[in-house]
């Protein structure tokens, strides 16, 4: 029987924050997403009904129904895509191993995927878990990419007010280098407004541009459990609006990047949503 | 046996669109006040343990535990105060028929707490009727102070966008009248940085000023169902950082304000924080 992955999440959870970009955390994110493997392994697949054009569906069957998995990127390859990114990770290798954007976007969506979808067969209702796992995950890699450790506050000092603001994943790798703003979420719907009204703090407490926001969202899938049907939830037009009005994002990343935030891409005003796999390969241009 | 508090919220959420500021969604928040005291009645209340300084709390218990409910505003006056309240907003009388600003907020937040307290004593975990409820509350009370029925959307034209904005309730009382921007929302905690960022939106595409923003928010506790102890989750140092650089709240109105946002109308920059029956006072001043 293989290892069991609450016990690893656990593990997971004391050892973070102690080096977020070392490798302890991604060993165990590895053994993670091989215990989740395992245990969905058991189960059955269940065909879902895609609303979504030029994309299919499936769930996971435990306990529970598992939110829906995009089968173009899931791969049932036995953890060797993530093997590969792993060991390119150990040796500092910037490239994915060999792997490509589209394919390494995939190995990440897989071995984040297996997880959450574990937790939605066994709790029902349980957002909070998977949501940290993924922060965690995601928090991991980018640290990792940036060679640098994110805190989760930051100091104001402003005329008469001296406080601590709390933020997202925020990364200052050093003098001239880039600085970050991660906000990590599974998905977004209308809750999206938040990452631009962060940025907006952030752009007027230490000057715009200073840190250059660049979210990452797993999904923006929504499942009806009883019909077994999937949906998309975008609001593209809205998009356009926060990113004139509100603040100005770098990237938004997706690992299953709908269709409708990715014609973003094209018209005016123009914001950059791309595949997460990119970042890997753009990180030391943005 | 009285009625059915459900079923009345049935008819109100059938009835609410038709004219929000009419009479028939005030008969219809009066019945199901009426029913929901009633049905409350037939169970326990529980003493909490408050860690709110100077804020004590009860629960009712049903089936399930209820929310929290502050002892010094929930009034056992059999619905007393709501009729005179009622009676008062049916003859276009703005000062509330002769009750002041406090006693207004205590009757307004017992006939709102009663059908939410109902709701959590039946159904586990239900949070949107009570938030759909509340909403439909206040946004009638507001309504029928402004005389003015509110919209959840603006038309965005704006060079070569023509889009529809999704809004919270927006108030367009007429030429030469104040507009509001009125969220509503049972408690906030983090979340609330949405109302700042959506207020920046306005202020934005319509112009800074043109929607003055004015929240209603119930209150800002939270209960430990096991412990029974209630906390109050309050970020005033946050709020002056969101007041300073996203957008300017005119006003925030609760119907429980929590002290910690109290002491935000002193010290500087200022945010005018207020008891919510204060607004039928001084809305033909905002």
């Amino acid at each position: 029987m293989a290892e069991d992955p609450f016990t690893l999440y656990r593990q997971l959870q004391k050892a973070f924050s102690r080096n977020i970009k070392g490798k302890e955390n991604r060993e165990l994110i590895g053994r993670i997403y091989e215990a989740s493997r395992d245990r969905l392994g058991e189960g059955n697949r269940i065909e879902l009904k895609s609303l979504v054009p030029d994309k299919s569906y499936f769930a996971f069957e435990g306990k529970y129904v598992s939110r829906a998995v995009n089968k173009a990127l899931y791969l049932d390859d036995e953890g060797k895509g993530w093997a590969k990114f792993a060991a390119a990770m150990d040796k500092g290798d910037n490239t994915g191993g060999g792997l490509n954007p589209h394919e390494l976007t995939r190995v990440i969506y897989s071995a984040a995927m297996a997880f959450c979808c574990y937790v939605d067969t066994i709790k029902e209702g349980d957002k909070k878990t998977p949501g940290t796992y993924f922060e965690y995950f995601i928090g991991h890699l980018f640290a990792w990419r940036l060679d640098a450790n994110p805190t989760k506050s930051l100091q104001v000092l402003n005329l008469d007010m001296d406080t601590e603001l709390p933020t997202d994943f925020v990364f200052q790798p050093g003098k001239g280098k880039t600085k970050f703003h991660l906000p990590i979420k599974t998905s977004t719907r209308e809750r999206v407004i938040q990452v631009w009204a962060h940025q907006r703090v952030l752009d007027g407490v230490y000057g715009t541009g200073r840190f250059i926001g660049t979210p990452v969202i797993l999904t923006e899938t929504k499942t009806d459990k009883k019909k077994r049907e999937v949906i998309e939830i975008c609001l593209p037009a809205q998009w356009r609006l926060y990113q004139l009005h509100i603040a100005q994002l770098k990237r938004v990343y997706y690992l299953d990047l709908p269709a409708p935030y990715e014609s973003l891409n094209k018209g005016k005003p123009t914001l950059a949503v791309r595949e997460f796999g990119e970042f890997f390969f753009e990180a030391a241009a943005l």
